[in-house]
């Protein structure tokens, strides 16, 4: 139940992000509305293709996109508004984070994946999203040069199989795994914390 | 019979899409040739990967991919004069759209999916071909900013879905759905027609 | 036992490439560790998604991911080194497009696919690293205008499927898959040659 929320809370917020993105680049209320669709849905939906987890979840149960229709109506109603709050709403975008990778890390255990595979397939299920926001928006995804981002999601992962290990009730997992997600982001986008950048001589 | 001709014609009109938007990018015979069977096979297997309908549709049955490669060598050859013939090109363009919008549906309707989810595998089917040679050539997708597209298909999905509650004989639910998709495209680009953009202030 | 050796070199070899480009982007570790490993592994997990080979290969056999994570670390901290060697990084490249065009076909030929959609699937797990390096680094794909690549890979494939119709043994038949692959790669560099460019006039 609780999950179900949080579930809804990331999905809203990863909408909007990719709705006001797409109004920066002057689309049309459709093209607006693939993209926002795109980034709250994508990641999910390319973790499904990748373990074979077909017809992928949101063609199976709508509740997601239903969301999603719904926030992008919103966010075209109120997007002056919603711009102006994008640094609040980066807490409503860290609770998609955090959920949207525990999400991710439990279809893999379920079909019996590596640990290792789980993790990743969270990190997928939570960044990718943006990454195909930002393909379809003609830019350099995002994540790719800035913010603690998919770091934050491995930290959690490895959290979540830690505590496993100690045959922790799940519920208790759950909640560290999202908390500890959420919490790296929020110091990481406080303290500016970022990853070292690698750049080539002459670039 | 008269659906594979229709189908033909689609994958024709949307390999030559694909082939004269590569060659504005002054790319290659083979870079050309990929965009090409992208845009007119991309919809199709877009819409295989995500409902799990694998190998997709295009690797067990080569006739459009045949279509497209024959497409191909055509468009290089009559470059100068399809390049002139661009407009009236988009009636073809136009049939490809319904076609591929009511293969779309079929598929869903065929392994009982939601109406709603089968008009966006519709959808997807006669849209994403095009988004993905945009993306290839390293442009915003062209449909998310101009032109009703989409629209115009999520209009002949939902009539689709209208005309079979009353059981009509399904030859005319298809040709009514393909129809009105034509239509509603035609007059859209006839009259100017576009879907409001959305703009952020400073943007 | 050798594959095992030249799919190893390979997949450095695109790790490598895949890890400069995103350095050239500017990218922070993580962006350089997704497009070092999409690089790597994308070709074959495209294939694998069209085919509905799923979960696809590396999240069951993780050794080429292992591959990809240390071949990033080794590229980090020699980046300079490697950039300046990179035209002789060409020939470890060239042995990953010669072995990755085999093991798309094969995996085509085990699920009893055409031999052209074999060869096609060959050449998709060979190019497609690059090309969603590009796209993840908002580039017009190199291979689209640039380079003898793909074609290597198809001229690859056809004497494959040559090959097996003279019942010759089959190391035989790699071998000289992969040799011709590699030596037509080589030799187009060499003589710089290049596919035609098709252009419309005006662009």
């Amino acid at each position: 139940m609780v999950f179900t929320i949080l579930d809804i809370i990331g999905t809203m917020a990863f909408a909007i992000s990719g709705g006001l993105t797409a109004m920066e680049k002057k689309m049309d209320v459709f093209g607006i509305s693939i993209v926002a669709i795109c980034t709250a849905l994508g990641g999910g939906t390319l973790r499904d293709m990748l373990i074979g987890n077909t017809p992928v979840a949101w063609l199976l149960n709508l509740q997601n996109f239903y969301v999603a229709i719904l926030t992008i109506v919103v966010t075209i109603l109120f997007r002056r508004q919603l711009n102006k709050l994008r640094r609040s709403l980066l807490l409503f975008d860290t609770i998609g984070m955090g959920v949207f990778t525990l999400i991710g890390i439990q279809t893999g255990v379920q079909i019996g994946l590596h640990p290792l595979v789980c993790i990743l397939l969270g990190t997928i299920t939570a960044c990718f999203g943006g990454v195909i926001r930002d393909i379809l928006c003609n830019e350099i995804p995002l994540i790719f040069s800035r913010e603690i981002y998919a770091t934050a999601c491995l930290v959690g992962g490895a959290l979540y199989f830690l505590l496993t290990r100690f045959h922790l009730p799940m519920d208790l997992v759950y909640f560290a795994t999202i908390g500890l997600i959420i919490a790296v982001r929020l110091m990481a986008v406080y303290y500016h914390w970022s990853l070292p950048r690698v750049k080539l001589p002459g670039y």
